[in-house]
């Protein structure tokens, strides 16, 4: 059995290989909570649905890997989330509050929005703040009050209502904070970093003995944490690149030897470069962190692009903002006027790579003409569009009905289509990855028809981990797995 | 063993209660034919991917139910779609052929040329034909050479490149054309109705014993198919419909006692209804067929639309165009003048139904300012959004890979997030319905705070068949379910 | 010289034929009024300008002709707008009102705001208040107050945030309404009846002596206004028209004989239907209130279809609402039966053409698929778009500066270019209406190669008064007017 | 009498001080030339029209100046376009050729369509060339036949399908290779040095004698062509911008001392800044080339920002491209080492400006979050507006008129509403930019409230010359001018 305050984690394991990897509870250090009914049951809304249906089964699960062999393990599987028949929260003794942190990205207000709207409809809570400008803001600045009316609108506004900013954890302020102000259910909005920052907070909450939901609500808008489906606002970030994307492609069109240049973010995962590559079929060449490239020589960038122009005429390139930054640290080093000087600018990849092709174009007295298009902020502060809007509803009230349940430390995510519940340490023990290996690059590489820009050796020892690319409203690629032997029996 | 020519379901069992719900293949009935290699093992696109990675294993298969017990039954499952590392068809021997039945919807264009662009990128085939003007096209009409520089850029554009009509389906007539024609893949794009011609197309097919792959790509704007995730463009119709829910909230506003009153399609499944109105958070009533619904008397809509007035000044009404029929059958009845003669006007239930609110309001003197808008066919004409543009092409490459390697008589479908084979008897048997009796209704309910508009009576009885509501990118309310016991078994 | 309280018009002749049409004063009836240096001049904003060339000269007025002969008279002139050196109200004095009449259209919420905006940081006012919903506010309801806090961001908005309504004019009240407020400045935005209505309430102040003056804003999206070079929403609703022409032509060219058919605003003038025709040019055939056309025989809309199909397949036709009605009634009364009962409903001519066109090729069992659509309140409910929105800030800026500097009884408007005071009488005393013999009616038959539908019998005799068509950023294409003799001499 | 060959303007005085700045015509160097009747008499879509309002007369004119005094003197101005009765060449006889040059900008495609679609619909021509890639196409490239089939989607998509280039301007090559071809009609699309380029052109047709109309058509984004009420692409940039100031708005508020900064079009002239920030209604602080500003201290730039913060914790910035330079040559020039390296780089004001600000707070350790966009590309890529659409059909329409009636040496352009024909000289022999002492700049200073940054003395001298700003459907804010003595006779 556990000790209260253990941080392991919670495994199920049950037959034909099935793994459980539950999350924590109240009640795993606080074993005495008195329960409640959910109040939802009286709610008119709900009476058309069944109970039984409604509520969610304390037994249900999510699998992580689904597609499968006949003979094939059961394999990890997650908590699904949603309303249960009993709250460990008494409406009236509810004090929530909700950060948001790190960068803009499409539908942060609606998830603020959603949370507050469950929390207050459903759940009849009334004492709900917003902590302004995020980490820092439990400690450092007035809080928000919240309430339905104050939240009616903000999903058709881009950004957060409540500000957000960069770093300023610093667990014991914020969890003094918490505590001083009698909040019991935490809600925080943020990418990995900032569920890192969810993860010790819950650690030191368990340590204190409170009773404190702490929930993390994933944000990333280059969709690069594991496990869950895909991000919220990354569907309407995909969408709004198209627009750089045509642009470049008129851009280049129009004029001889026409280079349509655009980065798009992605500092370390090239989700959102791929998906708006496949989504356009107007880009010649899409360049990702996950996918090594070099520019001089056979098989090398510019190579491909002289091909290019002489075939076509013109071309487009898509940039992940992660992409080629060691080839320009190298550049830069090698130069270190340069680096001394032009440092502050040249870092940014996008003006760095255009400048280097501009260079190679005219050492070579060739004509091009190079469009260079950063549509980054454009792109985060547009609000979301109706698809993100459905899901940051959805991820939102599975958000709150967990916490009403009295689940803490966990992340809130869409695992294969189904709201569930994931440890912190599932979502912050490693980034996700394009795997430049499987068939959605493949499919890319065919659609834009360019070289892969790298030999064997470049192919990751890791692919034999054989790893995941999700797709948003596609297809994943996972191949079938053989479960890694869990060996830890956790009891509840 | 099946006899060649049987059509009895392909069902594979396994351990723990493993169903796997196989599509035809062409060996089923010519069991000679040669198999070659994929060629697409040459593709440099693809030679970055391991070999065992990139083609998908002959036993992968995907669950149709994911939420499961540790000691749940394992379901039924479908065969997982991808290339195979054999294929049925030389490239030089494709003939293939894509028709476009019944109403637009966006993605046409895009699925239209992802399949001619899979078969000639990827495959290397020459000959590839549209048929113009939906079924009877195979037989009334020319047809339009495909390839993909005349594809190129048509997923930019709404609507089909090849005309599409309803009916005109004559099996005989079809079949004759394609074996005339020495067609050998023929891909039908098309709802319900479409499906079941496929369907009777590849029966007729393997009775004549002919070499021809006939493949099913669903396609519905109502998202009414059942079992797969959703249908394309289902995405791009609920964003645009925020348009005009949009403007009827402004209209709505801005009058006193003002009601924006806007139809939506969905003929037997509310769908676009229910996703429009939970992603913007703007509409006070939504209708659609699953839900009945009475003006007259207490609980009845015209009730719940003075309080609603009275409260807020203003309201949103969202209908499914298949909503409320049986209530305008009977009000029509009692009518036989205006049955007669206004009859094919008032067919409309949009029309019909804001007519009977204005007489309402009329008949008891009180001011009401009531706006229509049916944006039917603004929705339906626009181009893909990106997401659906990714959507249809991995299904169409799908519905590709699945021809080559000598599948048939199967529907493209994307099922728990994976691109699988669907047998077509699952995907005509039955409607895909939302489930009034679930959780999605329940939050659309507690979203719009509309009275439900039932007694018990009202509550279906299949509700206890455990239905499915799939949402597009959020969860599917699916309940666990107890696998019926299947004793067919099937040998390949 | 004039009465205080005389409603003739103020003219005043110069040489050359010059004639300029003035507008009333607040001193025409208050003669002793005292005047205030203009406190823009302290503003800091406008210490760049030299005084000289920011105010506006006493002098400066705007032809509204301006092609000329080299020796033809210079005809009207109107006042040019724009702030004067002295005022006529201290800024605490002044208590304004605005209030927003008849249907939408884009940019009422930046007229409000400009209003609002102007009054306070242009001029230091601090009451303002908005009449709720139209006229009847004035006596009816409560009024809003209105600040710069209040306005900032519903520019951003469609509809009204004062809410609006149709008629519930009743001058006695509503004067006796402005007098009890004390409210000194009224600023009226509506339609040709609501000038009408504003010219008598400036009588009936004129007539009590107040100190109060009242600006017009003309509102119309139909662009029906006399004189004024267009009004402000047309733009924005002749863009948003072309989502609905593009549907509908992609609906068109994706059916066998497919018509796709756009009704858009025009009740008596054509002019969004034209400019939205001409920006499209996808139109085959536009129906304006204008051009009378019929259904049946040589020469007639359905022998046109009919042809137009034949050759192209399918077609686009776009329909002012004004269109046809006389044909519209013809056809009900020659049916009784349907005049009883579909009336209500088939008093939309674009329902009732829609269904004639559908019933000619049922009868002669030509297949055809008409998509009907009618975006009539998705294009009203738009927020303005860039250019509306500087429109709407100009229009309103002069309509304050008029009314400090003491003009009443007047709308703001623009004319070739220029903001102008303008005498009621030529706002309400006709309609503005598409010249069908003119050169942009021709340019549109040029570009639909439509039939004129109309024999030499049809053009009206008017066309000798030489009419004028305004273009919104094109070119009006009045020609040169022998100015009438006006004998009237006016002093001021 | 002007010699044929004379270059010199062609002016015609009149009474009241009325001066006709005329446009060249065939026959001024090839008097004989024989006239045809006007083949639009005969089409049936201007059978409506009656003859004598249809055509222009040929004394028609329109005033550059329009706000006039009673007595002022009646003023320069141009010879109104449009058909007229006599044309001077044979449709057969035509051929055409239209050329794109300099940057992209939205309508370029409409315009295109529209020539070739006046052209061959309205003249019946049948020989019309596209010249690839601007002026070296002329001599350097392949031709692109041109007729109505090719032209008739081109308008929906961004770019010039002709291709576009900068330079290449070889005056006798181009001559020659329209002698060459028997090219009679030039239509040249381009700014300032463009036309500058046509004049040329036209000059050195006139020398050798051709029978060639050489057509300029104003193209400028930036709106900085004198005399012309607004340059076509401009209405759609300035909507396009507000994209990027909405994103910024959401940046800045989102962020703890967020500032969203936005580099817009405007090598010289600030226009689209100036109408882009007069739209939004968002932006703090807009800085064009014509108002200069400093940075540090006292009333200076880095002191405003500073303030601007303190007081809404957050703001937005608006820059035109050419804003700034002498302070970034000083400022660079000061640092020898930078100017060496990251020159290349630097020479972006808008990252030279962003990163000073950012420097700025660095050393002074406060905090601030600095959003950088730069959207030009995007704007300049989008298709045109539905009003630029109607305004480029009007313009090309208006263009090919001319021609046909042997005027050449023209430039085509809308004044006060009006399409007129301007001489060359008005067009090259200066820029339009924004006066900063005037009313339209005044607005934006209020409306942002933004210190003017400059002290008496840099109120431009040349103020005295009153000036023009030229607003798109708003006002002009030209004062009343002395029109300076013309003596020039000029016979025609």
């Amino acid at each position: 059995m556990s000790s209260p305050k253990s941080n392991k984690p919670k495994i199920v394991n049950g037959p034909g290989g099935y793994i459980l990897q539950d999350v924590p509870h109240l009640i795993d250090y606080l074993p005495d909570l008195p329960t409640y009914p959910n109040p939802l049951q009286d709610n008119p809304a709900y009476s058309v649905a069944v109970a039984e249906q409604y509520f969610v089964d304390s037994d249900d699960s999510v699998p992580e890997k689904i597609v499968v062999h006949k003979d094939g393990p059961r394999g990890i599987h997650f908590r699904r989330a949603g309303p249960r028949q009993k709250v460990y929260f008494d409406s009236d003794e509810v004090h929530a509050c909700i950060v948001t942190c790190g960068g803009l990205c499409p539908g942060l207000n609606t998830v603020i929005r959603e949370i507050v709207s469950s929390l207050s409809c459903m759940y009849g809570v009334n004492r709900i703040l917003g902590i302004d400008g995020g980490y820092r803001g439990f400690y450092a600045k007035n809080t928000i009050p919240l309430d339905s009316k104050v939240v009616n609108d903000i999903h058709k506004r881009g950004g957060t209502i409540l500000g957000t900013s960069r770093g300023g954890h610093d667990t014991a302020k914020i969890v003094d904070s918490i505590q001083d102000r009698g909040i019991n259910q935490v809600y925080i909005i943020g990418g990995d970093g900032t569920q890192r920052g969810a993860s010790v907070i819950f650690e030191e909450i368990r340590r204190r003995g409170l009773k404190v939901a702490v929930v993390g609500i994933p944000k990333t808008i280059d969709d690069d944490i594991p496990v869950i489906d895909r991000s919220f606002g990354f569907d309407t970030a995909v969408e709004e690149a198209q627009r750089a994307i045509n642009a470049a492609h008129v851009e280049a069109e129009s004029n001889e030897n026409g280079i349509g240049f655009v980065k798009l973010m992605g500092r370390y995962s090239g989700f959102i470069a791929m998906y708006a590559t496949l989504a356009s079929r107007d880009v010649d060449c899409c360049l990702i962190p996950e996918s090594p490239f070099y520019l001089e020589g056979e098989g090398g960038l510019l190579e491909f692009i002289e091909r290019r122009l002489k075939e076509n005429g013109h071309m487009v390139i898509v940039l992940a903002e992660g992409a080629g930054q060691e080839l320009m640290s190298k550049s830069m080093e090698s130069n270190a006027l340069e680096d001394a000087s032009g440092n502050k600018l040249l870092k940014d990849v996008g003006l760095w790579l255009s400048q280097s092709i501009k260079d190679h174009f005219k050492k070579n007295k060739m004509e091009m003409n190079l469009k260079y298009i950063d549509p980054t902020y454009m792109i985060r502060a547009v609000p979301s569009n109706a698809s993100d809007n459905v899901y940051c509803s959805l991820l939102a009230q599975s958000a709150v009905h967990g916490a009403m349940a009295g689940y803490t430390g966990y992340t809130s995510g869409l695992v294969n289509g189904r709201q569930t519940y994931i440890p912190y340490y599932r979502i912050t023990e490693k980034q996700n990855h394009v795997v430049i290996t499987d068939r959605m690059w493949a499919r890319l590489l065919s659609s834009t028809n360019q070289p892969s820009f790298l030999g064997p050796k470049d192919i990751p020892e890791e692919k034999k981990e054989l790893p995941v690319t999700p797709l948003p409203d596609g297809e994943k690629c996972d191949a079938v797995v053989d479960i890694p032997p869990v060996t830890k029996e956790v009891t509840k």
